[in-house]
């Protein structure tokens, strides 16, 4: 499984984490490479416009908000901003989110890499909920 | 200011709640008026098609993720899930949210409540923010 990844400058220290404290994922990384300030609609057009299929998606920015916001945009994504365990075990779950926004400067390093471990490795439990987000 | 509101079953308690809680609000509930179980897009559907110029919405559901992923399929929505009041702060200083997704069953009405209040009273940055949002 492909996990595209991307933030803005106030997230690329958690996505630079993530991906040490994750060494074993296929991490396909698409920037920002330096902490110059830019824009996060940019970063999350670049990550949505790959994310297909099986694929998973991660974007960071400093709440997170700009970032679902622009990422639910595209049809094809399902965008959840988790700040807990349980936020993300139920956004896994019940709404198949394939893209995590992550509020890179509200919760710890530590919490999110707890909630990405979620994220990656939660299954969708379909049945009524699969009705629900055919019409998302 | 017109506040557009609107629930699936999960929200439906906290709906009620914060419209008793802010009775001096001009208020337009677009449903449930049950506890039946309905389908959060519909929901959403309904409140974004109503949303106009600085109208605000709140959303309810019981984690908030499948009204912010709806929410934000229509192109004149910002909308954020917010769960603490720094979050909501920084959603209106910096995304100019105008519709506000509450996880009714992951926080307590209280906070809640707290949470509208910032939303409902706190103004966008404009500055370098407007850039950014202009992209979504």
């Amino acid at each position: 499984m492909k996990i595209w990844i991307a933030s803005d400058h106030r997230g690329l220290a958690l996505k630079e984490n993530l991906k040490s404290k994750f060494p074993q994922k296929d991490w396909q990384d698409l920037g920002p490479f330096s902490s110059a300030p830019v824009d996060y609609p940019d970063y999350a057009e670049k990550l949505c416009e790959q994310v297909k299929d099986l694929d998973q998606g991660v974007l960071v920015c400093g709440t997170g908000q700009g970032m679902v916001i622009k990422a639910n945009r595209y049809k094809h994504i399902r965008a959840a901003l988790c700040w807990n365990e349980q936020s993300v075990l139920l956004a896994r779950k019940h709404n198949n989110a394939n893209v995590l926004c992550l509020p890179g400067t509200l919760i710890s390093f530590d919490l999110c890499e707890k909630i990405f471990k979620i994220f990656n490795e939660t299954s969708f439990e379909e049945g009524r909920h699969l009705r629900r987000i055919q019409k998302l």
